[in-house]
């Protein structure tokens, strides 16, 4: 019975000054995307196993959280089948539900069966958590939080533009410098082409990726050991090795790349994307990096990733451009783009770096002390005239000590106390405390609201 | 493959019009929390099966999500086990953890696993989903958020003063007119102990309870098919026929319970909380009815019930006073006092009453149309200098024919378009029209932004 309760291990339990952090940065994120005229949609934590199997590769399937089905969940499987115990075939006649994995599949699902309400192009946003069966560790959690925002039904460029703007100011907003990092899987492709390799494009996209993580020897090494001719591993290079500004490295390769169809639709892409956005005073660094490939086969066109300047902690945000996501829900022929906010990373790098600010915790503003039923009859008006003008108060509840009322007011980090005893009584007064200061004043009601409502949160 | 997508029965997608209404419902619920100085925290979505089974008797173990075992979930079943099928004894071999039911349970399992780190009196609220699997039907979801507030560690009934203050302040904001329901499980106590059945107060309780629903006669047959005596009946007759002001009411009822020391422990109790509320210039009415239960026996002091007065609906949010919460996992003789608002319930109100506020839904406020490169290179100067002012702007991301793109503002509600062709770029200036009223005007860049400033959204 009075067993020690614990949570599942790789969840976390939030307190009020997590829960303060955390809404500050997803209320940043969300009114920059409102700023943009994305709108709020959002999902079941629930995904029938048919919507969600398959769609993360065999990993990805194993990774589902399941949700064993209710009543009789023996039914449909026979004696036989459960003494031959394969738990991986057995699984989906257990349970027929899973928690969703990310927000992207559930947004596929929701399109193709919103569909005749929606106004194409439509830009929504989601934050909402995911769920994950990955071993827990060290920032890596069973569930999390993501922060989604796509357009689907344009193929526009204006729409990367408008998504790098967005990048640009979220983390302009948080006071976290950032590299935002561009490429485009047609580039990669019309690489894969021009080296010979053209059916390799994954094994070369997945090694290059991996450039910063392990350097240049080891991704050769991957490259040879997975098949790629020495010929194309030296084509690959002056790739790997390009040097120089954006529009250097895009001149660079359109020459390379003359001879492929793909490449050059990559590079004129990328050219009107950094082009578009010279105009409009983005405050951090957009940089061409042909090594991002982002593990997602499904990107085809641009794709995204940012990176803190100030602390190392790998992506803090990604994305691209995908042309078929509601395709495998017989959906066709709709593109998409989109950009995901790792939250968690941000929470983190917002501590390393101490940028959040004074007043992301709305906290206590007043706490009125408790002398007992007639002390507390004067002042409960005078505290209802000020949460009628948005003073966030407090009263002890208890007529506790002193001390005991004051370490409260101290715990909760309250800045101000105000005191009401016989002699405030009398008088129709308050004495009020500065808790940062000490210091103590005595004045009115009216007085006391015009203080408060002066001094910043 | 190209199956047509669903979602599990009982949970809902909520699109961008529905996202607003109830972040609009989340958001002046968790204002006015914060004014009384409640702190938010969050919880898993997951606990481990240990903190939920047993807390919600049978049917509640039941109608848990539980989550399967990943990997080898039949590991610690024998083949005689599985052959056996004994479903309901399995389920906690295949599974360890569930979807959480409620946000009391997880609350109390949070106090005593951060018990340490807690300053009492611990006012919190948490907003969360929660999942039940029960049989879905008009109104009753698997998924559905619940708002609640709890304050724990004092026993003053101040607390349970301000909870009616919140309430009336939240359904003030909402225009919803609301009675609010009040009573104490120590008088219910009383009373069935006065008439002589003190063993039999879940069965009194279970029945008067359903006094509105079912009516005198049929809650009378339920009492002595559970066996009441007649006399215990009888005597039961004026209580649940008390008619008169609260007053009237607590006076006949402490004179009937003179003699149960329980009794009068309610009535004071009772006593103190409409006697200090009068005081606070409430806005709506607060009722005592002796009828009220509230199902769950955990209560122990107050409870409260709130109904909508201007359409049938039944109760949109509940609360009272509980003696031991967290006793259930080793951790005795906290007391606490808590409401929880029924958002989804509290939706329909607002929609059968049109209540919603037109600002609710913060959507883009103006859309420039895209005329093609030079149009829109004119134009994203403009628009960024209205989002750094904090205008929800959108730039149509295609070419496409003007009537395109005029629809797509109808369908998103967007006040104004703004239109920037050849003449406009030559004189400098942006075309506006007004889609409420068809109005067209013609002027610069500045002024554009100080029409929408002083445009009420």
């Amino acid at each position: 019975m009075a067993n020690k309760p614990s949570i599942p291990k790789g969840t976390r339990d939030f307190g009020p000054t997590e829960m303060a952090k955390r809404n500050y940065i997803f209320e940043t994120i969300r009114s920059v995307y409102a700023l943009y005229g994305y709108q709020q949609i959002e999902t079941p934590a629930m995904e029938t196993l048919q919507t969600l199997m398959g769609k993360y590769g065999e990993e990805g399937d194993r990774l589902l959280f399941k949700i064993l089905n209710s009543g009789d969940y023996f039914k449909s499987i026979t004696d036989q089948e459960l003494t031959e115990r394969n738990t991986l075939k057995l699984q989906t006649k257990l349970c027929e539900k899973g928690l969703r994995y990310d927000l992207t599949v559930p947004f596929a699902r929701y399109v193709v069966m919103h569909r005749d309400e929606l106004q194409l192009p439509f830009k929504r946003y989601q934050i909402q958590p995911v769920w994950r069966a990955d071993r827990p560790q060290k920032g890596r959690y069973r569930e999390f939080y993501q922060c989604d925002a796509d357009v689907i039904g344009s193929e526009s460029l204006l729409n990367e533009v408008e998504l790098m703007q967005i990048i640009d100011t979220v983390f302009t907003r948080f006071g976290i410098r950032v590299v935002i990092k561009i490429n485009n899987r047609k580039i990669l492709t019309g690489i894969a082409e021009t080296i010979g390799e053209a059916d390799k494009i994954i094994t070369i996209t997945t090694a290059i990726d991996k450039l910063e993580k392990i350097g240049k020897e080891k991704v050769n090494e991957e490259l040879a050991q997975n098949g790629l001719s020495n010929e194309a591993i030296n084509r690959l290079q002056p790739i790997i090795e390009l040097q120089g500004s954006n529009n250097q490295k895009l001149d660079t390769i359109a020459s390379v790349l003359a001879e492929s169809e793909t490449g050059k639709k990559g590079v004129d892409e990328t050219q009107f994307i950094l082009h578009t956005l010279e105009n409009t005073g983005l405050k951090n660094e957009i940089q061409l990096d042909l090594t991002l490939a982002r593990g997602l086969n499904y990107y085809t066109g641009a794709i995204f990733e940012v990176k803190a300047i100030d602390t190392e902690i790998g992506s803090i945000t990604g994305g691209g451009r995908y042309d078929n996501l509601t395709g495998i829900f017989g959906m066709p022929g709709i593109s998409g783009v989109g950009i995901s906010f790792g939250a968690d990373r941000i929470y983190d790098v917002l501590n390393t770096l101490n940028l959040y600010p004074n007043d992301s915790v709305s906290g206590t503003q007043i706490l009125f002390t408790n002398f007992g039923t007639d002390e507390t009859r004067y002042i409960m008006p005078i505290i209802a005239t000020l949460r009628q003008a948005g003073i966030r108060t407090e009263l002890y509840p208890d007529a506790s000590k002193m001390k005991k009322q004051m370490t409260y007011a101290n715990a909760k980090q309250i800045p101000f106390v105000a005191i009401a005893g016989a002699d405030e009584i009398k008088n129709g007064e308050i004495t009020l405390k500065n808790m940062l200061t000490g210091e103590q004043t005595t004045l009115s009601p009216t007085l006391l609201l015009s203080t408060l409502q002066k001094t910043p949160i």
